[in-house]
């Protein structure tokens, strides 16, 4: 009935009765699977939300009506009723369309996100713009039960909540999942919320059948009865009026709501109950998160095409994860991780561990100083995160593990390009951020052995050291366990006498790769440590006296090649020719698979080629 | 009665009746006051917790008990208490006694902190490392309300709640002040609590009434009950019993409701109602904040002596205020600042446009990205932070700020070496910080001048800018209002033949003095922007061939150095001698006063003097 790649702009929805709008709703989540199923992407937050997207476009049809998404991978549906469905075959390609929210993309996206639980603080300023004048009439925002559980929300719900005068319309996309299912106390709190009847503005509803001097005088009375009818909870406390809990799937309840809270004129919060995966029985069935964000599968048995088939092959997650399940039965330690454990295939841990697990949802700050509160115990603790994700927790590493220097291992998964969800999750920061901290340790292995026995080293450290590894595969086929340790010295992995390269990680063997293929008469330098160098062998290669090349898939500034030179000048030690090859500060880094943007910013095999041949 | 001096340890209190206990509360209160008064120091707090400290002790005498102090600039009793009352006259000196707990100082400091909130989340890592043997009996953390409201503790109480088997022991120190008066919705949530009747332990009380198939099946009616009494709230709603509200200046109640919570083996919160300053009429009437941390001050008037009597002579902070009062009368912007607007002399500001002026509490987060919305609806806002405290935003500065390249203006003020607050507080992070982000300038002013020029210039800009400034003064005897702006520009601010020094900031003065007084053929760089670095003059200094040394008051790894000798390198410009001056990035810069620090970490004038020395 409707061509969704034809659609312009949201205006035609005014139209449609509310069975067009279902039928609407239908030919979207066919859409949707359909076409995720050939890209991959995030299908389930997705095809919950299709109702919801709907009647915002309904309901809040002015053009200074403005959405926020919080995340923004939930936006598709957006994306499909502002014209932008005949653009799904690129998503998440190199130059296609963002998985996320995108300014560049549609003037209907208002704001960017990537990483969670910053819509409202977001919507707060917009609500600020409009008291100066800016061209704003409603502000919308959508976040999770899991992202409304952060910090950053709660500040935001602070702030709003005292702000009478404003109008901000949160709509709580309550769906008891986060990427997996929602955790802490806060859920339980939602949880308990759901079993309740639908009230609607029922704050306004008491104050209507009270008058003011009434209620304020008897201001227990009116508690009493809102906790008869048990609507009052931590929104009301807060300040907004709580609508909910309402069926986010259908449609016109939903509409009813939106159209309450569009009257309010104070802020308002509006608790929908949907259905993750709605619509397609493999998503609607997963309590684990494994359709939250996916690889091209197969519609008829949601099983993903492509799949690794060769048991040889191991992502780095499932390589730390594998370690840790095998450490543990050595020896005694905890794992926190803030909402990462799909991404991190941390399930055997968790589950064959489960006492020493913790998954603190989507709280960076508390897991980091949560960690360093076990270390200064003396016990031992593994924090792992994505890179991008360890920026939240940038002053608890700082602060409360490393000036503290307490023994906490930070596994860093995500470092360096992570493809396709782009510039808000790129993993090129960490090393630059963790390099100027005090007592910490940085290092990245070459491969699945290097990872194993540097884990064997940072179990035997006392103070905070980072191990960042790639989001990639190795081959384990002569992967053994052992407990061999590297300690922090460079290896020299290929002799040359005409230049030299400096890397670490996996694009040791990227570099060694170019050198041999082209037959180059280069050295090439595992530098595994990338705090504290490896003071030894930097002298040496400067004594070699050979140009030198840096290759570090992070931003160049304050990382690896920064250390070096500093060391170089304040030992007066002379080097006559150095390039670096890193990301340049300013550079965002857009979607695409990790091959086609490192070929676009100039960070490939042949840039390296390139790089060595104008030194040589 | 007591002297304080002669404690040892906290044992003598066990022997102590309450009568004699509220008399130790007197005698160290005098302590407090008369100590303070002559060193200066954190008092309003410390004055409030009194009674409560000594309770705590009282209370939890086990060796194993264990005491968080949040922020720690509340444990002045808890110094007393434990053996420090006779280092009280070093109190903030350098090798003194620290401001702040101090592990190295005492073995009853079991947690460093300085920033606030993240008390809860080290008490969760204490109560972790418990379950596996560490030797740890009970838990108590100590927290403002102001600190409570931030979203770190937030994430730990959303931790906490959902662990029934574990028994934190919160006390939740409600003076209605965080350094200046509390604010957000939070609260008003607890000023409302604060009028009820005193109840404790009521879950438990209903729990015991009302059989579990009860309260399961109607607990619409235990909550209708619970309502009447007005002892629901947040906290039990996060899983906590609640405790409260208690006067937390009466002894006894105090101790009542500590021996309660000892008993319970289930999350505990205990609401103590305190009075900032009590016991000395100047604090305990000052809503302002200005005894949050005082100068040594006459006891009598409780004015403050050795000030600045001289019209000419103005601190940064206040420099940066007259210039953004100056500025809003010419156009229209938001102030957005997390909790410090005492320390950052935002009062006229805050009270001529109030409408503009948003003190969101101890959120950096949420300030961050709020900015951001304003900005990315082309609305102007000045987003003002302490440089160690705008650590808590680093992934809302880089992420929604700068990535999406928005025009807010951050002043960083406290940039550089801080003094008495010591290592949790130094501003030398920021600049490593900030100089890998996108799209963002980082600049220093020399001088008042330079500070009205640069936000002139940061006026103009359409992308982020930090200003950032030391703690300290300037004298501006010929200071004058301006249109004039600087631009990205350095300057080279005397001529030589010999050697260059760059630096920026105030340092460009002091380093001109040692140049001249000591009749030295060097040249001296303002280098105001440290991002964008100014080639042409980078391209200059490297072509004169001499010696350079680069001054910076920040860790050395990342910043202006970092910069300069990428630019170099990458450009095949030979550098043939320089040295670097900074923080090692390892060492952790204790407290004491400013001048002190610098020579103690080779940072002054006379290691200036001896680097230029080692150069020419």
């Amino acid at each position: 009935m409707f061509d969704l790649n034809k659609i312009e702009n949201p205006q035609f929805i005014q139209k449609l009765t509310i069975k067009e709008m279902k039928i609407l709703s239908e030919e979207i989540r066919t859409f949707l699977i359909e076409n995720i199923s050939k890209t991959g992407g995030h299908l389930a937050s997705n095809l919950g939300v299709v109702e919801l997207t709907i009647a915002m476009h309904y309901v809040f049809n002015d053009t200074n009506d403005k959405f926020i998404f919080d995340v923004g991978h939930q936006s598709y549906v957006h994306k499909i009723l502002t014209g932008r469905a005949k653009d799904f075959s690129t998503l998440r390609k190199f130059g296609g369309l963002s998985g996320y929210a995108s300014v560049k993309e549609s003037k209907y996206d208002v704001w960017e996100s990537g990483h969670s639980s910053n819509s409202i603080s977001a919507m707060s300023g917009f609500l600020l713009s409009k008291d100066k004048g800016a061209p704003i009439n409603n502000v919308v925002s959508v976040i999770g039960d899991s992202s409304i559980a952060n910090g950053m929300a709660f500040e935001a719900l602070n702030f709003l909540g005292n702000h009478q005068d404003k109008n901000p319309i949160i709509i709580l996309n309550d769906n008891k999942m986060g990427i997996s299912k929602s955790v802490g106390a806060f859920a339980k709190m939602l949880s308990s919320l759901r079993g309740t009847k639908v009230w609607r503005g029922f704050k306004r509803f008491l104050n209507a059948i009270f008058p003011t001097f009434i209620t304020n005088t008897f201001h227990q009375i009116k508690r009493g009865f809102k906790g008869f009818a048990q609507v009052d909870n931590v929104f009301e406390d807060m300040g907004f009026d709580y609508f909910g809990p309402i069926d986010g799937n259908d449609i016109s309840d939903v509409i009813k709501a939106l159209e309450k809270a569009k009257k309010m004129g104070t802020p308002c919060l509006i608790h929908l109950l949907t259905k993750k995966g709605y619509g397609y029985t493999p998503a609607e069935t997963d309590e684990v998160g494994h359709y939250h964000g996916v690889s091209p599968f197969d519609i008829k048995t949601g099983k993903p095409l492509n799949v690794n088939t060769n048991p040889n092959i191991s992502s780095y997650s499932k390589i730390v994860s594998d370690i840790l399940v095998q450490k543990r039965k050595e020896k005694d330690f905890f794992v926190v991780c803030p909402a990462m454990q799909v991404g991190m295939n941390l399930k055997e841990f968790s589950e064959e561990f489960k006492n020493d697990f913790f998954d603190v949802g989507i709280a960076e700050e508390h897991a980091a100083t949560m960690a360093a509160g076990i270390a200064i115990n003396k016990k031992d603790v593994v924090l792992l995160m994505y890179s991008t994700f360890a920026q939240r927790a940038y002053d608890q590493i700082l602060n409360d593990i490393c000036r503290q220097n307490l023994k906490v291992i930070i596994g860093i998964d995500r470092a360096g390009v992570v493809g396709e969800d782009g510039s808000t999750h790129q993993g090129i920061y960490d090393v630059a951020m963790f390099n100027h901290m005090p007592n910490i340790k940085i290092c990245m292995p070459r491969n699945a052995m290097e990872t194993q026995m540097l884990f064997n080293y940072a179990f035997e450290q006392d103070s905070p050291i980072v191990i960042r590894y790639p989001r990639g595969n190795d081959n384990i086929e002569n992967y053994y366990v052992t407990n061999e340790k590297l300690d922090m010295n460079w290896e020299i992995v290929n002799d040359g006498a005409k230049a030299v390269v400096i890397t670490y990680g996996p694009d040791v063997d990227k570099v060694l790769e170019v050198v041999k293929k082209n037959n180059l008469d280069v050295m090439v330098v595992n530098a595994r440590f990338i705090k504290p160098i490896d003071e030894n062998i930097v002298r040496k290669i400067i004594d070699y006296d050979m140009p030198i090349l840096i290759y570090e898939q992070v931003v160049s500034i304050g990382a690896l090649s920064s250390s070096i030179l500093n060391f170089a000048y304040n030992n007066d030690l002379v080097i006559k020719k150095m390039h670096t090859m890193g990301f340049n500060c300013d550079q965002i880094i857009e979607h695409g698979s990790i091959e086609k943007v490192l070929n676009a910013y100039e960070m490939d095999c042949n840039a390296i080629l390139k790089e060595i041949n104008k030194l040589i």
